[in-house]
């Protein structure tokens, strides 16, 4: 097999004038749409202006959006996007030889770009909007780094103060994540802080605690809140995010259609849902309409199993209780995953966009154990050259597990799947997993019963 | 200024079937060939026998060919090549709009793989023909550990065994550098070490010392030469090596025909010259057959500048003087920049054929102090949004005083410059950079005498 007389590339480009110039809204094609977002002290649904109060007016304009199908992406994201877009969409050759499968491997590679993922997809969109308002600046959180990143690049660029509240493990343990950031200007503070109300309640609560994503948010949304000409930024969950994200679908399909390549499945990792929503959203649209037909499989931690274990319901967006109510899957804001858990994909919930597309029968799931992932990425690494990301690595997991079961019954699958980012700084998750101190963990049922006990009575 | 409305796109990729299928050998244009290397012992040129007990036998053949113009390149390097090439080139139009200069930057950037540089280039080729000679494996030394990473992706995918010396200062530094190394398989050890005859030598006389990458090379030699089936290989300075990384020039060379782009200036940062000798290549080939003229700038440290205050002599190319000699601008075998100085380009001599050239008057060289590199990458990163590698900002800080000098006469020159690699792996620097404590260093001619006083008298 020689890559020359292949007559599908290695890696699938498309031109820089084939970059799609309109996100494409999911929401539009959905018949039963996700649950709008409560507020927690009257029940009712946010309206604009309140939401106005913590996010960017045009954003706000696009999470309310259900119907648009179509949202042109102005000019200088566009501009942005050609930083690093279009992205290419790689046949993993080397990597179905490896496995001896009949199945045809493609994903869509993410990490070219200094934040490692696909999280700059909606940071520079957000970024954009919040100088459209004329604001200083933005607040956020960061877990694994990625989005802190991807946002500081953002700012950077958009020339925007931009305040990141990173979880203090993370910190602690990804001190060049930090300095990434601070080359981009952001200011970076470890979570929880004693710098916000509601941080120093958690740390008199929790003295010692290395913090968690919920908390973060928390801190974020008290910062720009209570500063004049902030608002508060989030990487994923939200409706926007999943928009903007839809680029990442949308390329792999036109690239796709360019080649006449039809996926059976499509596989994404799954912690709050930006990456796996905006690789689905165009193929999910197809089969909301009718027009083709496809599996979707996300892939989770099972030590953070929203999707798999977690209940469908209204719950806090995050640990302080200071966001709207949303309907998701969830595990309840109180969830904290196991310390041994490494890398991101730790959130207690999930987009009401997938959440909703799960309830309704069209979305798998499945869960992972962290060292069979981190086997997975290893020989990934080595066979396909780039070093993935341990959140990318579940749907490498779940994409290798496909082909081995076509291997089995000699089907010709083709597996599509999200490669989100580079686990450039995750080394120490791998040096854990090379000198076999990695271990799992799957919460009990009665573990996922206390974080239950969180969920508010709506 | 839209992206959308240029001509030129922001990156220009050839497509697949446009990759160069052979090395161009710049030694089969050169008038004054580079000097061969020596037998220390005996003063006279290295015979292919000599050579084949420490190389590899194909790659000894490419070290002593000087005549053959274009080199084939195999397939199964041509396909492993297709993982990551052709790497993009870059019209850096958000540069040249933050400097306001008249001037077209271009760069050509080879850190979008694992290894982080261009250093794969040579890495997969020399891997090749190890394992096409029926060896076991190979050793070498790394410095920042770039080339060491790519070597160790090279073996895993070649199925060879790699054992690596790592200069002690720098792993201790950067344990996730040596983490990515054993994802790939690799043995890492730090140098000096125990393990060789040399490396006990070196900390006998030098107890505590951080190493250099003179010492870890003769570590690595020693090591080669003393078990059957494995061979040394080197990442730098080596004919064969700049062979292999034409492939850089080539494929610039080609994207830039293909848009009837000429650069007036080619800049490359320096260290050994790899990078710098493999983007000239075909742009130098060109101007000494009298069929074009270009102007070429090294971009060197400082506080390690072999080019522009180096000996053109007889050298070592290693501290423990294992190694043949090499006719190389150099500062001495002895010569160790100094602590201060941050990321690679720190060898103390300059590749054959780099020398030669500049000896002849046809390479220019300009030494530029880190801080200065730092302040340059940092903008470059926040503009162009790569971060770039501490090495290869050198040539960004060249290509910047390029083009502001075109501000001032408003000349509309074309500059392009090798972005070699990524700085992921280097924010310990960046750390130092953003908190106000690198400093700068420049040798005193008294320290630069003390490093030629260990060269041999040939």
């Amino acid at each position: 097999m020689t890559a020359q007389s292949r007559e599908i590339p290695y890696k699938i480009y498309l031109e820089e004038n084939e970059l799609p110039t309109a996100w494409y809204n999911l929401r539009a094609d959905m018949k039963n749409k996700p649950a709008p977002l409560l507020n927690p002290a009257t029940g009712a649904p946010m309206s604009a202006e309140e939401l106005e109060a913590v996010f960017c007016r045009d954003l706000v304009r696009q999470e309310l959006d259900d119907t648009s199908r179509d949202i042109p992406i102005p000019k200088d994201i566009l501009d942005f996007y050609k930083m690093y877009r279009p992205s290419p969409l790689v046949r993993a050759y080397f990597l179905e030889k490896a496995l001896e499968t009949p199945a045809k491997i493609y994903y869509k590679f993410e990490g070219n770009n200094t934040s490692g993922s696909h999280k700059l997809n909606s940071a520079i969109a957000q970024a954009y909007y919040a100088k459209k308002q004329g604001l200083i600046g933005v607040t956020t959180e960061t877990g694994a780094g990625q989005w802190g990143t991807a946002l500081a690049m953002a700012c950077a660029y958009m020339g925007l103060d931009c305040r990141v509240y990173m979880v203090k493990i993370s910190y602690e343990q990804k001190p060049f994540r930090r300095e990434v950031m601070r080359t981009y200007g952001a200011d970076v503070t470890p979570s929880p802080s004693e710098t916000t109300h509601v941080g120093r309640e958690i740390l008199k609560a929790h003295p010692g605690t290395g913090g968690s994503l919920g908390c973060a948010i928390s801190e974020a949304v008290e910062d720009a809140v209570s500063h004049e000409g902030y608002r508060y930024v989030l990487g994923s969950v939200l409706n926007q995010v999943l928009l903007h994200q839809s680029i990442i679908g949308l390329e792999a399909k036109a690239a796709m259609d360019k080649f006449g390549i039809k996926p059976d499945v499509i596989i994404g990792c799954a912690g709050g849902g930006s990456n796996l929503g905006g690789l689905i959203s165009p193929f999910m649209g197809e089969k909301l309409r009718g027009e083709a037909d496809y599996r979707f499989i996300a892939a989770e931690p099972a030590s953070c199993p929203s999707l798999t274990r977690g209940r469908f319901a209204y719950d806090f967006c995050d640990t302080g209780h200071v966001c709207p109510l949303a309907k998701m899957y969830t595990l309840g804001s109180d969830f904290i995953p196991s310390p041994n858990h490494a890398g991101g994909l730790r959130y207690h919930g999930m987009s009401p966009v997938l959440s909703q597309l799960r309830a309704d029968g069209l979305l798998d799931a499945v869960a992972l154990e962290q060292t069979s992932v981190f086997s997975a990425a290893e020989l990934f690494a080595r066979v396909e050259g780039t070093l993935p990301a341990p959140e990318s690595s579940h749907a490498i997991k779940a994409a290798i597990d496909e082909a081995l079961k076509c291997k089995e019954t000699g089907e010709e699958k083709t597996i599509l799947f999200g490669l989100t980012g580079t686990g450039y700084f995750d080394m120490k998750a791998y040096e854990q997993f090379h000198n076999g101190t990695m271990i799992d963990f799957i919460p009990s049922d009665a573990d996922l019963e206390q974080g239950f006990r969180s969920l508010p009575a709506v």
